[in-house]
Order: structure tokens, then sequence, then C-alpha cells
């Protein structure tokens, strides 16, 4: 197939490599001329506009735009729109809140454009794996544009089948679904991340419990000496706990098993908070999704004012001093 | 009535103080003996020792230790057991795990020793305000003691009668409560302290969510300008959440709104910890008193290792680089 | 002063009665004409539609919406505007979401309409005890409002001052504050309201680890046999967590100390998560106050699905099976 | 090797089976006479009694103790001290709290027993996967049992190696480590158990979000209907979340969408528990841990003494009324 990719960081481009390793044909689009030309090189046409890039199509128009959440696909949308043709398709692959997809598919829906939001995993290494996708947006739209979604999942691999499986739609099995209408996919792909966040802040608390207990502030007697990069290893081996975060932390303790060179300063995007929200909204208790998300916060600063209110309290009924260090 | 004081610090001197000036005979020792000198100037018996201490007495020998939980009150009241006589009693007024209370009344038992336990709340207040005590131990013994809780109790005060209230026994109402047998003094202490966390903690995030709302972090428009001292002074005013700590809050505020004084690494004692456990041990869920004392540890450090962790997972699954800064 | 006041429910009537005890002229309306006939039965002057209800003023009209967040208050306001003359006010004293006022006073404001948003915390107390009030709206408007939120508020009362307070403007210590512009006021009282929720979940943690200890599910010798009115009562006397809401607890308790009649569903508003959505808006960790209002969705379920996916991966690892009960 | 293994259940049947796969000579008891027997018939040397079990042994003996935690292992432990000659070997391969460890091997070090504690992870699956293991003990006793580990560990499979792993002992790779001294195997396998509830609940959470999503509880606009073993289906799919816990749940939803079958009260063992103890001991925060295992205490009640409070507090403020439902 045809497909126009817009945006070609480390999550397009590769993405456009994978399928024309599928033999698909990809225009690309970016704002930084290099990301073009040097996909380009790789067999990509390249386009200089936009208008170019809707030019290149033979047919119906699909356009995989790959941007930050928020208002750089915003305008890529806005900027889409007239140059589309009534069928033509504009899929965004990005972290999109799936309200905004909602109200976009019921913008675009009148111009006859068919909108599909993927919401994709996989990161940098999906070219290699493949990438896992949750997709909102018509039906029929969906279906056509099957063999796009095909060159990108995984496949079925070697990983085991999931036991009692039984259903005639295989394409879970193969790594993308068609989670429902605008929206779906991302709100799949957002519950994913929140999810994520937890399972993260999981194996954190633990290491850290781990690392802490050789430390020098416990008294002698209470000290192990324990090897992380060795534990973490382990645990990927029969252990209820194996999983892919954890094979990427093994790598990373292998290489340094203190972590010296990360700040600690984590960031978070917005589908953590997003997440928080829906449950919010469904009333659902989510402490350890929050806790995660919150553990994120509080990682980027070094005193919060919270805690000077704690240290005045106590200096209150106490007369405990607490000074500055 | 006659009462050894041992220990002689915040609590410990204003508890003697405030004997004295309830017209009790307060004999007193400490290690450090200015602390006794100093006590001794304003109309206390001071001793050398604690064998000087216990030949102070008349007749029954009551002994009420105030010092720091663990081996400095345990060593005390290894020292004073064989200097006591049959009926004589010992008070641990400290922050002891309620656990040692009830080894150490099975201890001391067969010696004919009578232990009582206080969990006394009150703080540098207690001199003006009174002490709040929940007390353990054996029925009669602590009516004997009587005297010695009604002086040290804030008394009925000008706080208004809890409506439907309608009980013979008045002690609550005047500031103390026989909460049972040894330990259970030290028990309600201990929740006590856990439940303050859990406020001090609810205030400390409602102000930083104040306090940030303000910061120039935030775009222009979503600022406010809010003031924070007034904010707490007007919450003492006819709001739900009025309450002592507010009162301590607000006069943190009015001295320096921004608590610039304060460092904000938080100490945490025993009793956080211990409620934690006896949650776990009771199978009650504790949220929020488990993020309260959680946070004062977060307080304490710079960057956690399980911070670390997560930029490097990060690292390993999205190629995000989180240096240090 | 002359003031109209919309919805006559808990909070609107007794708000009416308060100004009338203070003698303000109270126009008052409300859906259900009982409701205004009760009013007008104590010396309110009852209107049958809006449009009367405007018609009573003799000089600029000052409306106080006392309604349900959401519609009721929107609609309410919607049909008011036309009502309006350049210089009127609209206040609205509920619980507001605080960017629905900023929305709206710029909404008002061509018409001239001034916009006052005022968070009101006294619940049914608040006829009795004052209203404790955070403001929000032009300095002007806020100023000339100043005898209604006079006769509202608490007043000095017999609540010792602030040591160190030492400024000018002392409305903050008579129960109100201007918070700052539209918005301000409600965003003060949205944070207020979560404060209480960790508040409230503090107590209630720790009461339940008292009253858990009595339980015959504990071994006997682990047991005590708390008695929770009496320890609600002397917290209340010079103990670090005395409150208003300890005060409420040791009512509850007083009348029935198992709280028998209480089912243990308990409900949320909106403030609770707005607080959580405005913490994330300024990445501020809020895990207390996040746990306290999970604990309420918590409190409305039987079973979650979450649980129950617990019990199948445990089914999976372990064989553990756990059936319906 | 010859080994004994007392304690035939889930998982000491299937240790004993799949030692005498590779070749070891399996001595078996348990107090249930049959699953001796059916062991028996399996290939296994059964004992009547300890007595009996310790007498098969042709040199030194190696007892593996497979029993619940706490008193079964305990005793046990207790009545094979006397059977044992120096150099003998007691395992315990149950989920010990690791400091009853320490205290066991400062007990029978005298006796000249070697004391050896292993964390088994693998649980119904382990016969056909292999174990991961997690030992604590003396180093050579630990080399001396590598026959053992080494056929009841997972071996290299075909798990992919860890990038820039580069060490001589390759232990952790074929699935078990000797973690320290006595107590260092448990400690790890405490912390393992800590994560696998922090797993677990991050993904019920988030399922919970997925579901609820679904529920007739949401207003018709704001639903979806997501298909959730579709899903979890998919994320086990190059996703970042896959894992061996997300197969599981892949497996409970193709049987059942629903988890109909599941009543949802979630049962903890004492791991969980001690790992928050442990993190308290460190003063690490873990939120997160904390959160998974209250969420248990919580699925396993109606309605908590706690909620009654909050509807109790909510009536004395608001007038609130929450009636039993």
């Amino acid at each position: 197939m045809q497909i126009a990719i817009i945006g070609l960081g480390r999550m397009g481009g590769n993405i456009a490599r994978r399928l024309m390793n599928h033999r698909h044909e990809a225009f690309v689009f970016d704002c930084n001329a290099e990301a073009v030309s040097a996909l380009a090189g790789e067999g990509a046409k390249g386009a200089a506009s936009l208008e170019e890039l809707a030019g290149q199509f033979s047919g119906r128009r699909v356009f995989w735009v790959m941007l930050p959440a928020g208002e750089p696909t915003e305008a890529t949308i806005r900027d889409l729109t007239p140059l589309c043709r009534e069928g033509d398709v504009i899929i965004d692959g990005g972290n999109t809140f799936y309200k905004d997809d909602i109200r976009r598919a019921a913008e675009l829906r009148p111009h006859g454009i068919h909108y599909v939001d993927v919401g994709t995993s996989g990161g940098v290494w999906g070219l290699e794996r493949g990438y896992c996708m949750m997709i909102g947006g018509p039906e029929d739209t969906v279906r056509d544009l099957d063999p796009i979604f095909d060159a990108l999942a995984p496949g079925y691999g070697d990983i085991e089948r999931t036991r009692g499986r039984n259903t005639p739609d295989d394409r879970a099995e193969r790594g993308y679904i068609h989670a429902g209408p605008a929206g779906a996919g991302h709100f799949v792909k957002m519950v994913h991340n929140g999810i994520e966040y937890g399972l993260m802040q999981a194996y954190a608390e633990g290491f850290d419990i781990l690392k802490t207990k050789n430390s020098e502030h416990l008294p002698e007697n209470e000290r192990f000496d324990l090897n992380l990069p060795d534990i973490a290893e382990v645990w990927r081996r029969g252990s209820v706990i194996s999983s892919w975060l954890l094979d990427l932390t093994a790598i990373a303790l292998a290489g340094d098993k203190d972590l010296a060179k990360f700040s600690g300063n984590v960031a978070d995007s917005g589908e953590g908070r997003w997440t928080l929200e829906a449950a919010m909204e469904e009333a659902v208790p989510v402490n350890v999704l929050s806790a995660a998300l919150y553990a994120r916060y509080r990682s980027r600063q070094e005193a919060t004012f919270g805690d000077k209110m704690l240290s005045a309290m106590r200096f209150g009924f106490g007369g405990h001093v607490e000074i500055p260090q």
C-alpha cells in the first residue's frame, strides 16, 4: 500500500522502515529536511511539504501522523484536512488524549475523511520486534488498512499461544486489535501506559529495598551484600515476575550495577495523568497507578513545600528543629 | 503525692513542673546534672543517682520514666527493678512500643512491681495546656495514681462538651483514659501518632497545591497569587478542617509565608512505623497512614535508587535520556 | 443590603436566615415553592420566578446562587444574565469547578455583570457558627459586598489569635478572604475539601485499627477492649490531633460506639477529584489526598474487577482457588 | 545426589519429581501417608517417619523442608535437629521469614548442621518450567548442593541472553543464585513477592479501568465496548508491559472474560507484609507495594469501620445521610 508518514523521529522513522521492509510504499515528511533525506536514502519518497506529500499518492491517501501529542499533531491534522479528498484516511499514531480523537473524528466526518487512532507500543525496539497496536476507528477503514497493521505488528513469532484462546479473529495474536470507534485505540494505549508506570514503580521499589539492604547506613549485622545484576537476571528465569521490563532492568544493571549515570529525575507524559482522570470518571480506585505517577513528580523536586510544612508543624508542637542541610 | 521523674528533657521537665504546680512532691533525676539543678531550683528534690532517688520516698515509690524509647528506657527500668519493693510503681511515660510494655509488665509482676504505660501527648505546650494521657496497666494502680493524672491533664477547660455523652466516668473529658491492661496506653498513643502523621500530610499536600499554584513554572494564565497565611487563618474560622495542627500552621505561616527556614528533611519516630505494623497484623488497609510515613522517608533523600531504576528502564525501552542535573 | 438567594436547601436557607439575623434584606427563590413559603414565614421576601426576584431590588441587584454545581447552577446563571443590568452582581456560593468560574466571569464581563465565586464551608452548623468563606472576583465588587460577608462569617469569636499575625486586613481573622480573581475562591475551597478528605481518612484508618484491635478475629492474647468513644473524647483534650472533625467523631461515637446505623457507602463530590486534577496540572505528589478519594470509591463496591483479576492470576501461577463466598 | 523432601504438597511433590527426572535419589516424607505412597509409586523412597527418612541416606544427609512457613516448618526443623550428624544439611525451601533463617542458622551451627534457605518461585508450573531459586547459606554447602539446584533450575532455555552480561558465574542465567549468608535467600524471595504484589495490582487496576469503561453505569456516550481478552492478548505482543503475569491474565480472560468464577476475596501471605517491614527498617518509601497489599486486605471486607467513620463525620458536618443498603 501507499502510505505517508509525517514525523520521522525515533518512532516515525522506524515505522517507515518497517513498512518498506514489508514492501509498502512509504512517502515521508518531516519539518527537519535531513530526516527526510535520510529516509529517502533508504528508499522512501521524500516530500518538502504536506502538499507535495499529498500529491504523491496514486489513489486513496493514507496519512500516518507520528508527532508529539498536543499542538504539533493538532496543527498537522488541521493542515491536512483541506488536502484530503472524501475517503482519505488520517491516522494518528502518537500518544493523543482519546477525547481529542473523538472530537477530531467528529470534525473530519463531514468532510468524508476517515480518522483512525493507533496507540503504538514498542519504543526503539519496534523496528526489529514489531509494534503492538491498539486501533480505534470505523470498522471498514480499519479493515482496509489491514496490510499496514499486519506489516507493523510483530506477528505470531515464537510467543507461546494462550491456552483456551479460541477466536476466529487472530489479529490480537499477531499484535494488533481494533479496540472500537475513534478514541478506543488511544484509550487502551493510555491504560497500557498507566499500567506500565505501575509495573515500573513496583520493580523500582523492590530493587530499592534490595539496594538499601547493602547500605552502610544500616547496622552491620542487618546488612547483606546483595548482587543486584544477578538478582535481576535470576528473576528472568522461571520466576513469577519475569517480564520485558525486567529484561531491560537486567540489561541496565549488567552494564552498571549502581545505575550511576542516571539522575533519577524521571519524566512523565500525559498518559499517566489521563489514566487517573479516566479512573476518576469511572470511580475506580487506583492507588498503585497514582503512587507510580506521584513518585515521578517527587523525583523531580529536591524538597517540597509540603515537607517544609511538616517540619513547621513539628516545630510548632514539639519544638523539633529540622534545619536546612 | 510523692513521685520521681526520671529524664528531664522537654517533656519530663515540664511534667515535673506541672505536678509541682498542683502541689505534688517531685523527686527528679537525669544523667545531666544541670537539668537536675535547674528543677531543684524550682522546688523539686534532686537526686544524683537512682538509688538516692529511691531513698527519697517516705512510702510507696512511684517512678515516672520519661526517656527516649528503646535502650535508654529499657536500661533505666532494668536498673530500677532491684531498687523497687513490692507494691512500687514504674510508669513509662515515653513513646515505647506497646509490646515492650506487655513484656515488661510480665517481667515485673513476679517482683510485685506494678507497671503502668502512659502515652502522653501535648508536646512543648503541655505545661500550660495540660497533657492528654492514654494509660495502660492494672485497674487498681491506675486508680491509685489518679491524683497524678488529674494534675497533668488539661481538665474540662472551655472545650465544649460532646453532645450525647453520658458516662459516669468523666476522666476522658478531663483529658485521660485508662485504656486497658499493660500496653493499651501506648497502643492508643501509637495510633494517635499514626493519625497525626496522616493529618499533617493531608495539610502538607493541600498547601503544596496552593503554593505551587503561585509558581512561575505554571503558564501565567493558570497562576493565582494565593496568600497562604490568610488561607490558613481563614480555615481556622468555621471551616470543616479547623484543628490544632492548623492553628500551628497558621502561626508558622504568619511568621514566614515561605517557611524558608525549614529544610524539609522530616524525621519520623517509631510510632508511625508501628502503626503500620499493627494495621498489618489486623489486616486493616491504611493507605493514608502509610503514604504519610513514606513522604517523610522520601523527604530525607535526594534521589532514590528506585528513581534511577525508572530512568534506566525508560532508557531501555524508549531511548529516553535523563541525565544528571 | 438587599440580596437575593436562589436555592433554599440546607445551605441556602440558612444563609438567608443568617443574613436576616444581621438585618440584611433577603429575597428568596427556589423551584420548590414550599421552601420559599417557609423562608417567607421567617421574614424573607419570596418570589415565584427569577423575573419576580429581580424586580424586588430597589437598586443594584445581587444574586447569590446556592445550587448544586454543574447544570443546575449553570442554567440559573444563564437565565439570570438577561435579567441583569450593568453593575449587577452574580455570586456563585456553591461548589463549582473553578475553571467554570473563570469562563463565566469572562462571559459575563461584556454585559457589565460582576461575577463572584464564594467557596463556603460550614455545613449545617453554619447558621449558628457562621460560614468560612473563600472569595474570588473583582476587588471592588468584593469590597462592595463586604457587609454580606461580614454577616455570614463567624467573626473573631473566642478563637485564640494566631501568634505573630500582623496584617492590616483582618478579614481572614473574621472568617473570609478575598483569594484573588474569579475562580480563586472556589480553587481554595476545592483544596480545602481535598484536605478534608485526607483528614477524614486519617482518622478513619486510625479508628479502624483501634476497632479491629478489639476483634474476635485476633488471637485472644493480642486483643484489647478499647473504648472508642472515650478515646475520641480524650484526644479532644490537649492532644496534637484535636480538631473539629474529631469533635464530630466524638459526638457520633458517643451516640453509637459501633456506628451501626451507617452503611459505609461513602459519597464523594467533585472537589476531591478536582483537587487531584489540580495537583496533576502542577505535578505535586498527593498520595494522601488520592488515597482518601479512592477509599470512598472502594467503599461503594462489593468486589472490584481488579480483585477478581488478582484471584485469577493467583490461580494461574499457584493454583490458589479463591471461590465465591 | 541423595536428598530427602519433607512436605509433598503442590510444591514439594513436584520438586521431588523434577529431581528424580534429573536422576537424583529422592526420599520423601509427609504426614499424609497417601502423598508419600503417590510419590513412592513414581520412584521415590517413602518414609513413615523422620527417623526412617534419616536412616535412608548412605552418606551425608540433606533434608529439603517444603512446608508452610511458621510452626509447621519450625517444628520439623526442631525434630530433625537430633537426627542430624555433623555436616548434614537442612534446607528450608518454603516461604520463611528471613530473620527466622538467621536465628536457625545460629542455633544449628553449634551442632555442625548447615542451614540453607531457598526462596523458590515457580508455582505449579515449576515441574515443567523449572524453579527460580534464591539461596542463602554457607558458600561451601551451597556449592556442594549445586547438582540439586542445577536440576531444579530452568537452565538457559530459549530465553535471550542479557546484553552486556559478562560474569564467570553463570548460575543466575541458569536460574539460581547464592544471594549471601543465611536469610539472604528468603530476603530476596520476600522482595520478589513484594514486587509480585505490586505488579499484579498494577494490572488489576488497569484492567478495572478498561472493564468499567464498558459499564452501564457510565453515560452511553462515554462508554466503549472493549474486548478484554483481546487486549490482554495483544499486550503480550511487542508491548512494553508483556510479562508472565500478563500471559496468565490472558489465559484467565480467554477462558472467562468476566472472571465470574472468582470471588475477589484475595489472600495474602507473609512476604507482602514482611517486605513493608523491611522497607520501614530501611526507610525506603514503598507506596506501590503497600497499596498492593492493602487492596487485598480491603478485598476481604464488605465495609470497613473506617468507611462508617467517614459516613458518620459527613452526617456530622453536612447532614449527609448514607443509609445501609
